[in-house]
C-alpha cells in the first residue's frame, strides 16, 4: 500500500504545519519523531512496545541491511515489514551517510562511492541505482534518493559541484526506481549557501519527488547554522509534500525546526542514549548512573510512560550499572516516548497558535537543568 | 503475604505428584519450572512478558542482590517484589553457591565462608545467620538456609561431616529468621551416597522447614547420578511440603525429577542458551546462527508463544548475528515458554498415569534430532 500526506493546517505566525499521513488504515498526524530501527529492530524494543508508545513511522538502514542479512533474504521473506513484523510505515535512508564515513576522497567518482564493507573488509561501491535497488528489495515506504554527503564546512565551489552531483544522482535514482507504491525522495544539500539550498530545491521540485528532505545539516552543536539550512531550504518546497529533515532529535531542534516547516525528524539518540543510562526528562536529560539516584524511589520524569508507571530511578539505575538490558529497554521506551509527547504538544501548539510561547518555556524548563 | 503449597495428587505409578501454589489471589500448579532473575530481572523480559509466557514463582539471587545494589536498597525500596515490578511468588537463594565457587579451601571455616567481592576485590564473609537477613531484606517469598556446596565427587566421610555442618547451618539460619511470612527450605545434602541423603533429610525434616530443596546435583552430563541423589533425597521428605531440585532445567531432568517427586526446578538455561542463539524444539536443541536458517521463513517450533506467532528463524537469526538484544529476548520468551509448556504436559501425564510414555516419547523425539 502507499503512505498519503495531506496537508491540514498552516500556522499563520510561524512557517510550522500540520499534515496527516495515511497508510494501511491508520492515520498519522505530523510534524512526527521517527525512531531508527537500523538492523530491522528499534533496539531493544518489540513492534508492540512501538505502538504502545505512540511511533508511527520507524526507519531502517539501507546500509546496515544491505550487508546484513542482505536485501535478497529480507525481499524473499516478503520485505521489510513482514520481516520484523511492523505493520506500521517504514522509511528506509540512501546507504549514503555510512558509505560517505567510510570511503576515502579517491573512492568518490561520479560512478559511486567505493568503499570497504566494515564486517569483513571486501570491497563494495554504492551508486544511485544500487541504493534504489536495495530499498526496492526492502520494501520500505518511503525511500532515500543517493545523495553526495558532504563534510562541513565546505567552500561555496566545493558545494556548487557537489549540489549538482547531487541531483546528477537523485535523477540517476528515479529514472530506475520502478512504477510502485513505496515514494522516493530528494535531498536537498547545499551547506549554509542559500543560493545553493535554493537552487538545489527548485531542481529537485522540478524533477518531481514524492517528498523531500534536508541533508547536510548535522553541523555539531552548532543549531543557528543548522536552523538557517532548513530556513534557506523549505520556503522552495510544495507544500503538499512531506518534508524530512534527518539525523536530527535533539529536543529544542525538533521545536525550532518543526517551527520551520518540516513534517518528520529521525534520530538515534533516544535508544542511544538509552544504552548509555541517560534520560530525558521535562528539566533536561539526567544520567541515570548519578549516585544520587541509587535510593530515589521516584520515577524518571513526571510523564505516563510504561517505564514512569512502573519502576523507579533506583531499580533502573540496578539494571544499567548492572548491565541488564532491561534497562536499557526501560529507558528507550521513556525516550522515544518523551520525544512522541514533545510532538504532540509541538502539534497542539501549532494548532493553537503558541509555538514561540511553547518554545520559549520548553526552553527555560529543559536548559535550566543543571545537573 | 504467605505462599501457600497443597498436595493435591500422587502418581499410583510414579513418585510424581501434583501440587497447587496459592499466592497473592492467584494459584499455580506444581510441578513446575522458574525461571532466573539473577539480578532482579529475568534477563531481557519484563514482567508482564513472564506473565504472558505463564511463569509463576520467579527466582533472584541473593548473592548478586546482596553486591549490586544491596539488600538496604531493595528493602528501601520495599522489597524485591516493589523493586522489580513482580506480584507473583519471588525465591531467594542461600547466595551460598556463588560465594562456594569464589573461595579457597581454607576460607570455609565453621563460621561461614570468606570470599572476594566479584566486582571489586572487597573481603566479605557469608554465614548461615547473614544470608538469611539478606533473604529477609530482600523480602522474597521463599528463602533458602545456607548450607555447604561440596564439590563432586567427594569422599564418604568428607561428605559425612559436610552433612553435619549443613545441618548446623540450616539450624543457625533458622534460629535468626524472624516470624513473618517468608518461607524457609532446608536442603538435603549428601552427595550420592544414600545413608547420608537419608539422614540429612530425616534431620531437616526434624527442625521443620517450611519446605526442602535438594542440592549437590547438579554433576555434568551425569544424569544417573543425579536421578539417584533425588531418590535418596525424596522418599524422607514429607508429602504437604514443596520440594525443589535447584539449578536443574533440562527437559529430559524436568521429566525423570518430577518423575521422583520434585516439585519446582529453576535453571539459567533457557535465558542463558537464548542469548547464545540457541532455542528448544520438540527435535532438540538447534543453533539459530547455523548457515541454514539463513532463509528459514519459519517459526523456531511448532508452538504458540509470541515469538513463533510472530517471527522467523530467518528474522532471529538475524538480530542474534548482530548482536541485537531483541534477538535475545525473542528466544528467551521462546525457551521459557518451552519449558513451561513442558512442564505442564508433565502435570497432564501425572494426572492420566502416562508419566512414563509421555518421557519415552519426548526423548525418542527430543535426543532423535541429529543437527
Amino acid at each position: 500500500m502507499r503512505l498519503e500526506f495531506k496537508l491540514k493546517y498552516k500556522d499563520p505566525n510561524t512557517m510550522a504545519r500540520i499534515g496527516e499521513i495515511a497508510y494501511n488504515g491508520k492515520t498519522y498526524e505530523t510534524p512526527m519523531f521517527m525512531p531508527v530501527g537500523t538492523n530491522a529492530t528499534v533496539k531493544t524494543l518489540s513492534p508492540e512496545e512501538l505502538k504502545m508508545i505512540g511511533s508511527g513511522i520507524v526507519l531502517a538502514n539501507t546500509y546496515h541491511l544491505w550487508l546484513r542479512p542482505g536485501e535478497d533474504i529480507v525481499a524473499a521473506a516478503g520485505g521489510l515489514h513482514k520481516f520484523m513484523n511492523y505493520d506500521g510505515p517504514i522509511l528506509t535512508d540512501s546507504g549514503g551517510f555510512q558509505v560517505f564515513s567510510l570511503a576515502k576522497p579517491n573512492d568518490i567518482t561520479e560512478e559511486g562511492v567505493k568503499f570497504k564493507n566494515h564486517l569483513n573488509g571486501d570491497a563494495l561501491l554504492l551508486t544511485p541505482e544500487k541504493s534504489i535497488e536495495i530499498q526496492q528489495k526492502l520494501g520500505s515506504d518511503i525511500m532515500m534518493s543517493f545523495d553526495e554527503c558532504v563534510k562541513w564546512p565546505s567552500t561555496y565551489d566545493y558545494m556548487a559541484s557537489s549540489v549538482e552531483r547531487t541531483l546528477r544522482w537523485a535523477r540517476r535514482g528515479k529514472d530506475v526506481k520502478k512504477d510502485n507504491d513505496q515514494l522516493l525522495f530528494g535531498i536537498v544539500q547545499g551547506g549554509e549557501y542559500p543560493d545553493l539550498r535554493k537552487h538545489c530545491a527548485e531542481e529537485l521540485v522540478k524533477m518531481d519527488f514524492d517528498g523531500y528532505s534536508i541533508g547536510g545539516t548535522s553541523v555539531g552543536e552548532n543549531k543557528p547554522t543548522m536552523y538557517k539550512m532548513v530556513e534557506y531550504s523549505t520556503p522552495y518546497l510544495p507544500e503538499d509534500k512531506l518534508r524530512y529533515l534527518m539525523g536530527v532529535g535533539d529536543p529544542i531542534d525538533l521545536i525550532e525546526n518543526s517551527m520551520r516547516g518540516v513534517d518528520i525528524f529521525d534520530c538515534v539518540s533516544p535508544t542511544r542514549l538509552a544504552r548509555h543510562g541517560h534520560a530525558y526528562t521535562k528539566y533536561g536529560k539526567i544520567n541515570i548512573k548519578n549516585n544520587k539516584y541509587k535510593t530515589d524511589f521516584t520515577p524518571v520524569d513526571e510523564c505516563d510512560c510504561y517505564t514512569c508507571k512502573n519502576y523507579t530511578k533506583a531499580y533502573i539505575r540496578h539494571l544499567i550499572v548492572a548491565n541488564e538490558t532491561f534497562g536499557a529497554r526501560l529507558l528507550s521506551i521513556h525516550n522515544i516516548y518523551f520525544l512522541h509527547k514533545l510532538m504532540k504538544q509541538i502539534r497542539e501548539n501549532i494548532k493553537s497558535g503558541t509555538m514561540k510561547e511553547f518554545r520559549d518555556q520548553f526552553v527555560r524548563d529543559y536548559y535550566g537543568n543543571k545537573e
